[in-house]
């Protein structure tokens, strides 16, 4: 089945268009949820995305639920630095189910109240106090390589 | 030991700020070979790299030849796209030695006659035919992550 990256309402448009660039080498599905900070026309969002932005298969919705009421099967993982385990605790190799990690804003995240209830899925990736956070399009690029590589990378090569 | 990362003339500033801070999340050091391609008090690093650029080890060089002068005992792997083996087939577990990952230029890499008798040191990462490349800070962030895993995350919670 297939990985999936959610981005939480992204405020800043090279970080979507990074994150859609890996998606694109990694044969990973995109959704985002609006608001957007930007327009899709972005200069800084093309420019990051290269030539490639009409490749990526893009989905948008207006709210999570709106994405939970079309993927009620899959399983769904939070990236946030309140989590309590770390990404590195999950075991992704399984493929058998549609497999989402959902990224939150650059300034703050997810909603705290969209979280609650689904603790156990949120994770967190190691790091020093000496930052409050990695930037967006590298932590999404941190575990998608991290799911390919258990995944044995497939289609990849 | 340590890990070391060297961004070969870096061109893009953001980039080399969304490295020196995944760098100073995970205690890496970074060490840039001039000339960049921007100054150091450019503002889109400085945005980058947050209010962190200060308290990253950066060290400066004028060639590679300058660094490995400075490191002839630390084991050199270079990022490349000509690359014939894949990161994950290598083992970075070992902690005895220093290590050294060296990306090239956002534009067109590190030059080849710098890798003539490193070839077995060269390392490529999976990715589809759609894309030439990642971003030089995501692919920055797969390699130090999944060497940190490999380590076991050390100094890092």
């Amino acid at each position: 089945m297939a990985v999936h990256v959610v981005l939480f309402q992204p405020e800043i448009p090279a970080n979507t268009g990074n994150i859609a660039r890996t998606c694109l080498a990694t044969n990973v599905h995109l959704h985002l949820i609006r608001p957007l900070g930007f327009s899709t026309d972005d200069k800084m969002l093309r420019r990051a995305g290269l030539d490639y932005w009409h490749d990526v298969k893009i989905h948008y919705y207006d709210s999570l639920d709106e994405l939970y009421s079309a993927y009620n099967e899959a399983e769904f993982y939070y990236i946030e630095n309140f989590g309590t385990k770390y990404y590195s605790d999950f075991d992704f190799s399984d493929q058998e189910n549609d497999l989402f990690f959902v990224f939150g804003r650059e300034t703050n995240g997810i909603p705290k109240e969209l979280l609650v209830g689904k603790e156990e899925q949120c994770l967190r990736i190691q790091m020093t106090d000496k930052v409050r956070s990695l930037n967006l399009s590298n932590t999404a690029a941190i575990i998608i390589y991290d799911v390919m590589k258990q995944q044995g990378f497939p289609g990849l090569e």
